[in-house]
């Protein structure tokens, strides 16, 4: 009698050679010797990714994005086929599959596909047969058979989302590290492992620069209610749960502090102060598909503002050019930029039911002497742009006076 | 109005590195404007086949046959990816598609499978959009949608099977040689290339040790009624064209000659001489799928007679211990091998209407003093089985005596 099933996801440091593939094999025979059935999702093998899209450009300056489908699909084909064999070598029944092969069906939007169904028969079917089922991650197909990938963190989405349809007890992603940190490990030297996390928590914390799990994968896992155990594939100990959230949660305020230091600031001086002027520069910025995260304004007091905004480091070339351009059009001053800063947040559930954790942030800050160049706040999370070179001091400041190392 | 389809195959030389890739997708965008509808079938890149199956032993000693294809597949299909890039960055319309993609549709014998079904309504869609299409050699999928591969020359197979089902004027092999010539240029200096050839010529100049072509795929060519064009992908030379025999060929009486080096001889000793014993003998040998090519017995004086066969090099362990073990049970005497032999070969079509060119091929061997140790004839064909060390001076011996450099 089968126990249940688990979905497990191991990503391309897990399976980066050969070794490390057979050190996966055996710990998803070790699952099943449990009792559950599992399913395994794989990432390509460490670096083949890149070689690929290396070959793609030497042949291409702009490769089409439906023939780099089919290229880069090949990736996980290749580490789904060997993991299979690496179990087969281990004495234990497996079979691996394509995103096509077991009914992943996307939408047609090359290089970065929604997922429209699963059909997960020929899992259910294999699984019955008491076989391993081994998934290529990342890719599906669709309606039309060509083959489609999933965009950046794909295989987290094919695991979350086989995991729902498959209605498993849980979806493992296994990584290189033990699980989410209350802060980064390399930077805060009593950083501890935090135990259980909310979706909201989780997802706060991978967008504002916790590099364990992409902010979208959460998303969707906190959709379909699919309890995530975030762990290491090199050792055996509990990883981070997370999942709903559940009373007890509440009672730990902040949960975490992250650091992104891959932003730049704009700042657009003597901008007019007039309806419609906001919207109007912030659509032109959207048309570049730019991606602005804090965006501050403050109280007019002569007819005329600044605002301030942040976009990723990468773009900054990009969003330069639209917002001086924009700055022109509606008769406002000078563009100034800094790529010389970070953003630190905190995140924790807690935050709703407990007041003053902003005060608190800032006298740490102050007591560390920070300076706080922008402030932007949500439920549960609080963000402040610092200088690049005191992100480290004000990350430890504030674990530290949240007494996150407990 | 399209002058109708032509097949192009592109083999793993052809596109061992990108710039080889845009030589090959020049040359089909080349063919296209000449007016033409272009199929093209390609290999993997160069040692990628290579490459796979080394991670592949790396993992498992005796890899499961479904996974190895699951694996091996993923050559092909990178390659068909960046030829298409390739011909898009050079301003021509293509698609790529998978061998599962075009209805390759398979039985379910992994590693070595046979086509049962193509149904190329995809292919012939994309080719009236104008476009020119590119399909992963070597593969398919068998009906339960599991990826199969064709085995050795699977994509000489894939491309013959193509012309065949779109009836395509012409199947056209690209290589690194400019064609099927009298003989190994490497050996016979005046060696020329042949313009026209017969498929059951090339079948037996193939099976001698000709490596331009698998006989496999001469086979199905022949099969089909498809012409196969031989040719090099780095000049715009005529290459050979490979054809139902046409009266023509008849006049010229030998095509070709070719070496096999890659052989090793067995003999049994002092058989008994009852009917069945060879049957026996060989059976044996067969269960351990091991091809036997020249069996020779001759006339018993003494109630016992020695058998000798030929069987490849590589197979001469495994054929030892099967040939002990029968000889053992049978009561016959020693077995003895030599793997210091070759198979000299002379082919042609004329053969059947003309006396005497046995005769002509011992003597030149015997003007040259290379010994002959056994013989074989068919049809087409007459081979003998002479010291390796003599092989190349036989094959100048026989080119010069019948005239081959014209």
């Amino acid at each position: 009698m089968s126990k249940g099933i688990i979905v497990q996801k191991y990503g391309g440091t897990s399976v980066s050679d050969t070794s490390r593939i057979e050190n996966v094999a055996k710990r998803v025979i070790a699952t099943r010797k449990k009792g559950y059935d599992v399913v395994v999702v794989v990432s390509a093998l460490g670096d083949t990714t890149d070689k690929l899209l290396e070959l793609a450009h030497k042949v291409a300056h702009e490769p089409s994005r439906r023939e780099l489908d089919m290229l880069m699909s090949t990736g996980e084909q290749v580490s789904c086929a060997l993991l299979a064999m690496a179990v087969h070598s281990l004495g234990a029944d497996a079979i691996s599959f394509t995103g096509a092969q077991v009914g992943i069906v996307t939408d047609a939007s090359f290089t970065k596909a929604r997922i429209l169904d699963i059909n997960a028969k020929r899992i259910t079917c294999a699984l019955k047969d008491g076989r391993i089922v081994i998934v290529a991650g990342f890719q599906g197909a669709s309606p039309n058979q060509d083959i489609t990938t999933l965009g950046r963190g794909g295989s987290n989405l094919t695991a979350v989302a086989l995991a729902k349809v498959l209605r498993a007890k849980v979806c493992e992603m296994y990584t290189d590290v033990d699980g989410v940190y209350t802060a980064d490990p390399r930077v805060v030297k009593d950083a501890v492992k935090i135990d259980k996390l909310s979706y909201e928590e989780m997802f706060e914390l991978a967008s504002l620069g916790a590099q364990v799990l992409q902010a979208r994968s959460i998303e969707f896992a906190m959709k379909f209610g699919v309890p995530i155990h975030v762990r290491s594939s090199f050792s055996n100990r509990a990883g981070t749960i997370i999942s709903k959230e559940v009373k007890a949660m509440e009672d730990i305020v902040v949960s975490g502090v992250a650091a992104n230091k891959n932003e730049a600031k704009l700042t657009i001086c003597d901008v007019p102060d007039k309806p419609g002027i906001a919207a109007r520069i912030f659509k032109d910025i959207a048309k570049e598909a730019i991606n602005v995260d804090m965006i501050i304004q403050n109280v007019s007091r002569t007819g005329a503002t600044d605002i301030s905004f942040t976009v990723p480091a990468s773009d900054l070339t990009k969003a330069l050019r639209v917002t001086k351009d924009v700055s022109r059009k509606i008769g406002a001053g000078d563009v100034t930029f800094d790529r010389d800063i970070a953003k630190v947040s905190i995140v924790g559930i807690g935050m709703r039911s407990h007041s003053g954790i902003a005060a608190k942030m800032f006298e740490a800050l102050a007591a560390a002497g920070v300076n706080i160049e922008m402030i932007s706040t949500s439920e549960i999370k609080i963000s402040c742009v610092v200088a690049k070179k005191r992100a480290d001091a004000a990350v430890r400041a504030i674990h530290k006076k949240f007494n996150l190392g407990k």
